[in-house]
């Protein structure tokens, strides 16, 4: 065990292990944090990165190091430090969160009430239907807010089983698990434009797996899948389809999809839909326009939606909403498994179903209708506002996403929390976002673009001076 | 989509679907909730059922349905009715925290300073290390913290990768992955008491596993797990060390782990050794006795502990280290991957890391060290206690888990909120129990075991005198 870090030296600088025991030959982190090949197009949003670039681009984090006691400094002292790192980190909190417009998440909540929550260690381990013995948990605002997604995707109380996830990115690996435990030798059908998670879903759990191309919308190519479907007759299908996707907000048409699956062949016994609504999934069903809604009146196996997105919470979850009838093949397994517990996780976070709770109640069906009908109003206006001001844009019927040309500005970019990927970004706008903040930003982004192009026209200048000085 | 529910309507019950919506032959939920076959032994700890039992046995969650505002309640009204309700279910938490016994999470900890982080929707969303452009994130506590679990077990800063998971399993998930990818035909081995996260992976990452048989200490038997390791010669190993099994906090001896695999002629280019260090792999190093200390100075791939374990956090939180070499191994297929997010979840609960960096500084090594020594000298006291009062327990030298039979009285085993498996309970004796809450515990276990044994003797008493009657 090495010596326990003195707050004189950590203050300095993080502690640093003695380099002797580095071995030689080793791989060593920093060589890949190559913070001089500064490549902007490396980085796509959610750190979802293309393996083309550096393993290991840029915007290394910073390290606050946990500090020893220190003889010289009274408990009083110490405490007050802390107190005053613990502010300034929410100062920071407070500004990054009003500058947010690329993430979809709804930073726009007031859990008050809740704050006393933060006392107890809740913990729902295991199924959300059948208590262990550890009685701190909040089963029953879970299986209310299951109910209630249960309704919204129209599927009986009997017949569903479901969990509230850590993340959009459970909702997948389980759904998709799911999927692969029904159909043992069935191949993953997903567009290139999913999440990440899909394929990272299909690697982990050794599925073979086809990505199919997208229409320039972003939806799935659908002659390709069908294709893709064809030449794969003899196997099982497990389909991951998209509502709403990662960067353009694309909603794969699950109608289309289900048609295409019959043209190719496949009965009701030969495939399984997984759909990964992230934010769109629960926007979708408040929307008064026509579009292929998500129900469990179709042959559908799973849906999943993050909560932190649309309704809007503290820390990352998510509902993932599949039939009974299939969950149980997770639950087979002597040799193997030998457990009950069908979720992905086995611990799992006890504040995150009464922060949802809390919201739908308060909000009501008609509290969520009129925060969709915002959202989409909103994106419309931002798109109107950005064209008005020369800017091309693209907004999918059924999104809230606004799409656009990549700032040239990383500054820009950073200080708004964009996310990129390539030459395009884009804005989600989310109930936290006014048409005032709208507002903000165009005119911030246009002054952005203005000293972009008075530095170009600049550089022109120059060259155009030097070139003369030559002659 | 189904009408939302009335607050008249679903105050009494929960919201039902139309049962006309109910297909036939589907597999009902409530049909494998045998509320009459009631089962004891078929429930165990952490919900970890053998599959011999039905299906889901007992202890059915109830919902509190999310309730739709009424035009007969004004808004006040309705207010103050989901803050009565909030204000109760924290009483609830309040004496479910007080009866705690049977859980290894350190019920103890006051995170009163950082009430105000629940304002913000913190996610550290891909790799620590690397920031992605969502500003709201915690990412200098985490990397941190990381730094510290790296020190203590030994890994120069340079070489390690890690990250702060959402709980044990996912450590565990991670590092038999990690496993995976770097020996893709290896051969899982891990005990039969192991916590059953580990054979959850084997079987979602399809990998061959075998289950070796343990010791009555519940350490794995090292002569089973040579042959087996001499009979799979021909595969490389990825083993699963136990340190501290779930039921009774047996520690594999690492030392001898490494003695085997050298003997049954594994060299080091031929094993993963991932540690599962859930409760104790965070305590061992501040034991000042002879113990197989775990340490990346030994060859070994993972080691991953649960931050709400020991450390003690209101939501579920673990840390996974590994090797930068091995974890490389993640990054690298361009076809299935796509993306440099080594982690298993891609949004990451941010207010963790904080809990996490805030216990650890303001306890400092001293104050951890204090904590491990009390929790050892107070599972001593309640053998002892246990003991004098005729009731026989096992304690692990290693440990601070003390094993007893099984209360008889199911009250008493959910008032205590017991871990139970088989005809065996524990209580995990962490910081926050007192030697006056064991006082009060073992009074009342022994009260229980009174009211057993008389029920016990008046059921003779009875027969007896009926036998009489019937003469």
């Amino acid at each position: 065990m090495a010596d326990p870090v003195s707050l004189a030296a950590s203050c300095a600088m993080p502690p640093v292990l003695s380099k002797s025991a580095v071995a030689a030959g080793e791989v060593k982190r920093s060589a890949h944090m190559k913070m001089d090949s500064y490549n902007v197009g490396a980085v796509a949003p959610y750190q979802a990165m293309p393996v083309a670039g550096p393993v290991i681009t840029h915007h290394k984090s910073t390290a606050l190091p946990v500090v020893e006691p220190h003889p010289e400094m009274t408990e009083e002292e110490r405490e007050a430090t802390i107190a005053e790192m613990i502010g300034s980190y929410m100062k920071k909190l407070a500004e990054r969160t009003h500058h947010h417009m690329g993430y979809p998440y709804n930073l726009d909540f007031d859990y008050g009430l809740l704050e006393g929550l933060t006392k107890f260690s809740i913990n729902n381990l295991g199924d959300p239907f059948i208590e262990s013995n550890y009685g701190v948990h909040s089963r029953e605002f879970e299986v209310g807010v299951l109910n209630w997604f249960a309704r919204l995707w129209e599927i009986d109380e009997e017949e569903y089983w479901g969990y509230i996830t850590t993340c959009g990115t459970e909702g997948n690996l389980h759904g998709i698990l799911v999927g692969r435990e029904n159909f043992p030798d069935g191949i993953m059908y997903a567009s290139s434009e999913s999440h990440y998670s899909v394929f990272k879903a299909a690697r982990m759990y050794r599925m073979e797996a086809e990505k199919i191309p997208t229409l320039e919308t972003g939806e799935i190519n659908y002659d390709d899948l069908k294709a893709a479907l064809v030449k794969n007759a003899g196997k099982p299908a497990i389909l991951n389809v998209n509502i709403g996707t990662t960067v353009k907000g694309a909603v794969d048409d699950l109608d289309r999809v289900l048609e295409v699956l019959k043209e190719a062949g496949y009965t009701e016994d030969r495939f399984y839909i997984h759909c990964d609504g992230a934010l769109f999934g629960m926007m979708m069903p408040f929307l008064s326009r026509d579009a292929p809604m998500v129900t469990f009146r179709k042959p559908i196996g799973s849906v999943s939606v993050s909560g932190h997105k649309f309704v809007g919470a503290p820390v990352p979850c998510g509902v993932i909403i599949t039939r009974f009838k299939y969950v149980m093949a997770l639950s087979s397994d002597v040799e193997y498994l030998n457990s009950r517990d069908a979720t992905i996780m086995g611990s799992r976070n006890g504040h995150a179903p009464v922060y949802l709770w809390y919201t739908l109640t308060r909000k009501g069906y008609e509290g969520m209708r009129r925060d969709v009908e915002k959202c989409m109003r909103n994106a419309h206006v931002l798109k109107q506002m950005l064209e008005s001001a020369g800017i091309r844009t693209m907004l999918n019927e059924l999104s809230n996403t606004v799409v656009f040309e990549r700032p040239k500005e990383e500054a820009f970019v950073r200080k708004w929390q964009l996310a990129c990927e390539g030459d395009i970004a884009h804005v989600v706008v989310m109930p936290n976002i006014t048409v005032e903040k709208l507002e903000e930003f165009v005119s911030d982004y246009v002054q952005s673009r203005a000293r972009v192009s008075i530095a170009a026209a600049k550089r022109v200048a120059c060259e155009a001076k030097a070139a003369e000085e030559d002659l």
